[in-house]
């Protein structure tokens, strides 16, 4: 018995959602390129060693297996251990700083729920090589960049320093990530019950002030014309990753419950990984949760279907139909040509009407004789008689 | 000790090869909506039975394993199977013919050779649920489009149909197969090693005539306006998959060893996935290999890198240097702000030069107090006082 089924945790993307998708790392990408960003692409599978001791507790997680030839492997768990693989192999020949982004699926075997699957898609950008205020801020104004390109109002950058964090135990700052999860009775809780001393490191954190550090990012934020309400300095972020070093920031948007994106400085994960000491800053957005936020505007101008179906009205036709087809892509329409040319016109009007494509175009023996076409909008139930010259106006 | 490489077989793609990657399938992508296909993601892994059973003596080179749940599970080794499972999956609510395209990498552990990966990617166009001279027709037209717009020239497709071997022994079609690998003499060896009569299936297969589905499809590609010279009859292109049961095609390029797209009918293949009996026919671009072929001038219109640097000349001016860079970008320029305000300048213009950046700007106290900023060629080795708004002529 075959399974004719996706694995439990991994999905199907369809049509009209992968368009979308597309059109929103398309998007993206424009705005890492506009900062002179870099694609990067890594492999899929990686040596299993080499993401072994990144992840803490989550490690079981790892999609681990051997391979024909006996190697332990991976599957990728995020897009920031292998960029530091790749800078410590390449670092001969990169120019630092170094800026990459990456769109890539990671695979983690977490008990799926809603909205969150076994492989997933992330959208990473990070600097490599420069430790300064100036590249804190360039993330996270990157980032307000990618929100407003795909018209994501209403959001909040968190933003807060490891820093800040330096006497407390690691445990502690754990516990201070699940804030959101549990609640601050839930933290309280947990504090006490790893033998902490709750009310006094709620308060101490409470009462953080920012870091000079985190100063001059504020004012460079300013700088980079982001509006004072799109951020603000929360000493209880922490972040679960221990790889954390310094600026850490995570976006929250109006009722949506989770992050959208965050990160921060590490500058000590690709020595751990390499033994090469670079400093690095970065970000990743989660795409299945972006896709969630982003309105509805940000897809209409480009519209997911065609914007007419040429309809076969005989087979005798369908030499000249072609040609007419041909002429409208011609014109930088998207279209569609039926593929059954027997098909009876009224079967073809409805799988228009299916597929919600607008408009149905129709060359019959009476058009021929004209030298015209039949435009029918489906929408309105209406139609007229044109030259295909008319077309791109009348499609709009 | 960790291991900071690659696995055997498996590559990184660096910035420049990724950023003409995306390029390219940005025209691909925009090629097969002009036609009215979709896109569809399906997963990276699949339970292995699914993949089971289906590319013959090749099935030892998937990638399977057991994930932690005991599930058997292989990493995809094309795109097809896994539409033919999504269709069979989900028939219920598509519209047919349902044309899709899936971007997305294949596994399989081959030995690896020049320019012949473990995982690559590649770039699939099928129609599901058509079975007209007119679908397979299109699908040659899409392929021949796809060229065009990547400014591929001297293409050949050479087109033949799986019918015509109808009265041959399967293991002769596969050594027909072999043509280009062996040569003549290597396919009469093979045949003779197989028992058949090489030189008869030889004179037999070179005398055959399109069938008359072929001559349709032949006129069709008239229709569509692709040249004569682009395309020709080949009764002895035999493809290797076991699957086609119609026409069948592959491209050639003059120069190029080897083939950069094929495709074809393959009628009875999500029968055998699914028990649903829906006719298809699609194509394959390997993008590797396209890459090889496609001429530089394909991605001269949008270059990699950023137009300008903008440097930083001291901390003081930083505020006003990050507000200058905010006005470029607002003009849609792609630019790069230099991230280390403490730097020389002089060290600032060597990494626009090591990267090959073409300007860089220059705002100090005397550009302040004129309300100017100074423009450099790195190229011409000149530079100009301007305002900011004749920047975006300047560069070009």
């Amino acid at each position: 018995m075959v399974s004719v089924q996706t694995l439990k945790g991994f999905r199907d993307i369809p049509p009209e959602l992968a368009f979308k998708r597309g059109r929103a790392v398309a998007l993206l990408k424009s705005v890492f390129k506009s900062f002179g960003f870099e694609p990067l692409e890594t492999p899929t599978l990686e040596y299993a060693d080499l993401l072994e001791g990144k992840y803490g507790g989550e490690e079981k997680l790892i999609y681990k297996f051997k391979d024909r030839g006996g190697r332990s492997v991976a599957l990728r768990y995020d897009l920031t251990v292998p960029l530091a693989r790749f800078v410590a192999q390449n670092k001969g020949n990169l120019t630092f700083p170094f800026k990459r982004y990456q769109v890539g699926d990671a695979f983690r075997a977490e008990n799926p729920q809603a909205g969150r699957y076994r492989e997933f898609t992330q959208v990473d950008y990070d600097t490599v090589g420069a430790d300064t205020a100036l590249s804190d801020a360039e993330i996270i104004a990157i980032t307000a960049s990618a929100l407003e390109i795909l018209n994501v109002k209403d959001f909040t950058i968190l933003i807060n320093d490891r820093a800040l964090f330096g006497d407390l135990p690691k445990k502690a700052v754990q516990i201070l990530d699940k804030w959101e999860k549990i609640g601050v009775e839930g933290v309280k809780k947990e504090l006490a019950a790893a033998g902490l001393d709750a009310a006094e490191i709620l308060r101490q954190s409470r009462d953080k002030k920012p870091t000079p550090r985190l100063e001059k990012i504020f004012n460079l934020l300013k700088s980079y014309g982001i509006e004072e309400k799109s951020w603000k300095f929360d000493p209880l972020l922490a972040r679960g990753l221990d790889y954390y070093t310094g600026m850490i920031f995570e976006v929250k948007v109006t009722g949506y419950n989770g992050s959208v994106a965050g990160g921060g400085r590490y500058d000590k994960l690709i020595s751990k990984v390499a033994g090469v000491d670079l400093p690095a800053v970065g970000s990743s957005f989660g795409l299945d949760r972006l896709m969630e936020i982003i309105p509805a505007e940000t897809f209409a101008d480009i519209p997911f279907r065609p914007k007419v179906l040429v309809t076969v009205f005989s087979p005798d036709l369908l030499d000249d139909t072609i040609s007419i087809f041909d002429q409208i892509q011609g014109m930088g329409i998207d279209a569609e040509l039926y593929l059954e040319p027997q098909a009876k016109l009224d079967k073809q009007l409805k799988y228009a009407d299916r597929k919600s494509i607008p408009f149905a175009l129709i060359y019959g023996p009476e058009e021929k004789a004209k030298g015209l076409v039949t435009l029918k909008s489906l929408a309105k139930k209406s139609q007229q008689t044109i030259g295909l010259t008319d077309l791109p106006k009348l499609l709009n």
